[in-house]
């Protein structure tokens, strides 16, 4: 029988991970073409809006393989519900033995993603942090900001949200005495203030424009993850020194880099792995000025790395092999 | 919290269910477009061999949506295991809450496999069946079997096996008063004495030629469900009178049909869906003297319809919704 986490115990583990590291090798072993990811697999609802994503794959030479399910379901809050849910499995590569249910509700899908926004920002941020702008100030945005002050020093976060509750609810979460938060209904003045953003919204049109970037601005885009979605001005990748992607495949069918090419604003020459840009110190922010863009839509890679990370730590003291019959 | 149940749990719920008209009722819903289907996701393993699939879906207006995974890991007999293994989820479409994990090991795969066997012969097995011909002595030629006798009376049954020992096990389960089961090393002899023939082995290469099958008998193709796999010479559906597909969009990428028109054997124009000749007497077998094959490769709509009834008989003793904070 497979062993069932509930998310208490997987928070537990993750106490003593860093998934810093285990994201970052993954993205490397992603570009390198180590990991076997399929097309993501899709559901999309109308009424209510939701989405559901199945992510899959393996490292080649691993001992598992991981199927992830995450959805959002967008109006789940008037319900009383959180918009996101999904859970993790992990299986033998080498019987197809499902060892592992992840009951995670969506929480290591934004771990993970919270991760890569810190990844990406660890070598395309500026290296002097104005201000962090957090654009959606749901539960992504919280973890956005967290994650931050792993990799840069900052003691201030310009957040953009869609009322004045989230807002409030947002700074009483997030504001400590190293760390001023700055609330708005006015995206422009995010751009204004901060040289490194987040955007983290279900969007379907942008949120930023390019005439509010100012130079020396890295941007990182992790809402888009459907053919829908878009949370920037296409101008804003035209006019980047540096344009990177977590997947070169995936941006052909989702996210930022997908709605700036069918523009005709950018090309996808331009497009640069995040894999190849954690290996190669040539391809990292090179100045001050440089403004840069990361599209993360989300790959497999980070959840087999983070699922694995999580059900290592569990299963020596949980876990027997079926029996042989 | 979802509900996890385990395997037992299934069988007992399904004591009070009548999959047959279930599994038609999804089959005619997927033919007129009411159900959807994206792509089977798909990992192909070489070392040892084995394949996952994952289908997904719903039906338009429904209360669920279903996320199926099945494995077929081929040496685990070696090590004890069977080789078949999977899990059902079922999801909330309003909501995308994960309801129920249906821990079957494969078994509803197997049981709404055996059951689109049965519904196949229903409309297109001769109505004298001179012996039923199994190819393939695994469970899911034990299961054919059983469902067989749900739509067609006979009293014999050919059986082919790959060795001496999985033939006594199958005749030793399955032989009873009734019901005599001879077997067989060489499948030229299950053509010789059947003419109702499934096939449900993962074979590489075609196990029944062209020039073995009598006229007048009906084959059913279950076991090919890759690219790769074959089970029936690419004549045998070039000579057929009618080939039936369960679903058309697979057949362009797996299964029998799939390695025929690549073959050249047969166009695609000859191909009707399994939904279509439920719902047309004029699609059923006309006379005793057609021989006909289908090619069933397993659509989600299958297992949406199994796992939803199943969830739908235990969910009153034990669902509750999760609370709104």
């Amino acid at each position: 029988m497979p062993v069932v986490v509930p998310l208490a115990e997987i928070k537990k583990a993750l106490a003593a991970i860093d998934p810093i590291p285990l994201i970052e090798e993954g993205f490397v072993a992603y570009s390198r073409g180590e990991v076997v990811v399929p097309p993501v697999g899709e559901l999309v609802f109308n009424d209510p809006p939701g989405d559901v994503h199945i992510k899959y794959g393996y490292i080649k030479g691993d001992d598992f393989y991981v199927i992830k399910i995450a959805s959002g379901f967008y109006d789940n809050p008037k319900l009383g519900l959180p918009s996101g849910d999904g859970l993790m499995l992990v299986f033998s590569r080498k019987t197809g033995v499902l060892e592992a249910i992840l009951l995670d509700e969506g929480y290591l899908t934004n771990l993970r993603t919270a991760v890569a926004g810190a990844v990406v920002a660890k070598y395309l941020a500026p290296r002097e942090v104005t201000a962090v702008g957090i654009v959606g100030a749901g539960v992504q945005g919280r973890m956005q900001l967290d994650w931050l002050r792993r990799v840069r020093k900052f003691e201030e976060a310009v957040v953009w949200g869609v009322n004045e509750e989230e807002l409030v609810a947002y700074r009483r979460d997030m504001e400590s005495p190293g760390l001023k938060i700055r609330t708005t209904l006015r995206a422009e003045k995010v751009a204004a203030a901060a040289n490194l953003i987040v955007t983290c919204t279900p969007a379907t049109a942008p949120v930023l424009k390019a005439e509010w970037i100012r130079p020396g601005t890295h941007i990182t885009a992790v809402g888009s993850d459907t053919a829908a979605k878009q949370e920037l001005d296409a101008a804003i990748l035209a006019r980047a020194d540096r344009v990177v992607v977590d997947s070169l495949s995936q941006s052909e069918l989702r996210g930022e880099v997908y709605q700036a090419v069918n523009a005709g604003a950018i090309g996808r020459d331009r497009l640069v792995e995040l894999g190849r840009v954690i290996g190669d110190q040539k391809l990292w922010r090179a100045s001050e000025s440089e403004t840069t863009v990361a599209d993360l839509t989300g790959v497999a890679v980070q959840d087999i790395q983070i699922s694995k990370a999580v059900w290592l730590a569990i299963r020596p003291a949980v876990w027997s092999a079926p029996k042989a019959t």
